[in-house]
């Protein structure tokens, strides 16, 4: 079994756009720039935007957070959402989610400029994906994507299952997966919790991706000998041995599956890093793109 | 077996518009209006803006065909469009494809406001497909749901294979079938020309849907027992004792697969009449949308 090291994958991935950005300062442009819109004081996504910062900072990026109080209206945000639009010193912005619940998600997501939307929410990113257009491809499929592209591993023809139909990873991750492209041309299922016989259904996939947010959910039985499997859950359990007071645990039982893949990506140290590298490539082509 | 009768289907549907526009009338409203653009003097193009005109014609719409040379060019056209953007007379408006090879019909399809994109065919509304937003959903794949729907074919749960890819029909049809809708709720394998085993693949099916173009390629051994076939397949054959001199073949083998089946929609009289009446569902909702 090769376990899929998303941290030296993402290293890499952060080394050629440095070098980019090396080259791009060389002819005396200014490098990306990314900005990162954090409502509130939510611990995880003060870590979250903290990353991202170190990230840009990482590879020669500009980048700028933008933070407000948990009491900011919808409206104030959907101002600051248009300043950062035609805000030309800025080539892409995330808006840091969960927003507080007075403040629909959704009116924030359509409001932001599918040019810089660098996260690839907005529907016409989602579109173009579909439709094989340039396109943001949202972070977290990108990664994977990026990591089996990476690894070489072969696709076409291939049966591939993906569990969990979310808007973020298991949908855009099936389509991808399902495109005329390299890595792509699998034939793809599209799980999810209606699904009947899905112990059966997961044992026959050559490349399993689970997306469900369910810890340990998938079982030895549940995997092919041989089968690809990546697995995108993160629950967080109480770990006094650590010096956080937590561990990140998969959606896939990682010790008794471990010996049954080709290729196993865990949820620690696998899609995780290439998730925040997606987002450094993202910016980097909405500057290219300017 | 049950054939789908995507005939009398849409001429419910049309009565059910139609009655909506009498309403519409009787608050002094103008009714829909749908536009057609139509460039050089391909027949099959000639007849089927000829069937969107009468059907217009039929539930009280209120259309406009504008016809250009073959000669037009990319710029001229995507002039046209701007202008049929900008004018608050018409709700909605297509541009019949195929045009000529001198435009570049990817540019045409993104010069068209999503707003009154009625085919569906923008990447905004493609999303928005995706994302379960308020969206055009395009004809054909709006079609099959609007046909199910009726027939209240149930789809939670079961494994509904789609054959074929393509923009327009497969993989929003697939992504249509997946989501957690009624219909919908479908485990959804996606295959394609890359897919291994297709036999078997197919014969696990509880529904199938076939959009792929090779006349009477789902034979009867591709078919389990009471399954629900949708076939979306047209290609034209040469047929003499027929007044037009040709009769339409579907991906099907219908004599064969028939008595298999427990729903069939056979491409006479199935998903083609149900595309036909999307279109007219799509410029009422542009018309309420203003």
């Amino acid at each position: 079994m090769v376990l899929l090291d998303g941290t030296s994958c993402s290293e890499q991935i952060r080394q050629e756009i440095k070098a980019q950005v090396d080259a791009i300062k060389a002819t005396g442009d200014r490098p990306p720039h990314l900005a990162a819109v954090l409502v509130g004081s939510d611990g995880a996504s003060q870590n979250y935007v903290a990353m991202k910062e170190r990230d840009c900072a990482e590879v020669g990026f500009d980048s700028t957070v933008l933070r407000f109080k948990d009491d900011i209206t919808e409206q104030e945000l959907l101002d600051k959402i248009a300043e950062l639009n035609a805000d030309d010193s800025i080539d892409g912005f995330i808006v840091q989610l969960p927003v507080p619940k007075h403040i629909d998600e959704r009116k924030v997501i359509l409001a932001i400029d599918p040019n810089k939307d660098v996260d690839g929410f907005c529907p016409e990113n989602v579109g173009n994906l579909v439709l094989g257009l340039p396109s943001f491809v949202s972070a977290t499929p990108n990664g994977i994507m990026e990591l089996i592209r990476r690894y070489d591993i072969q696709t076409e023809g291939k049966h591939c299952v993906v569990l969990g139909r979310s808007n973020i990873v298991g949908t855009p991750v099936a389509i991808l997966m399902s495109r005329n492209t390299k890595p792509g041309n699998a034939t793809v299922t599209l799980a999810h919790s209606r699904t009947k016989n899905l112990q059966e259904l997961c044992a026959s996939a050559d490349i399993l991706i689970v997306a469900i947010g369910k810890m340990e959910f998938v079982t030895a039985d549940m995997v092919k000998q041989g089968a690809v499997v990546i697995d995108v859950g993160q629950t967080r359990v109480a770990d006094a041995s650590r010096k956080s007071g937590y561990r990140n645990v998969g959606d896939v039982d990682f010790e008794n599956v471990k010996d049954k893949c080709s290729f196993l990506s865990y949820t620690n140290g696998g899609v995780g890093p290439m998730t925040r590298a997606s987002l450094l490539q993202n910016t980097l082509k909405a500057h290219q793109r300017r």
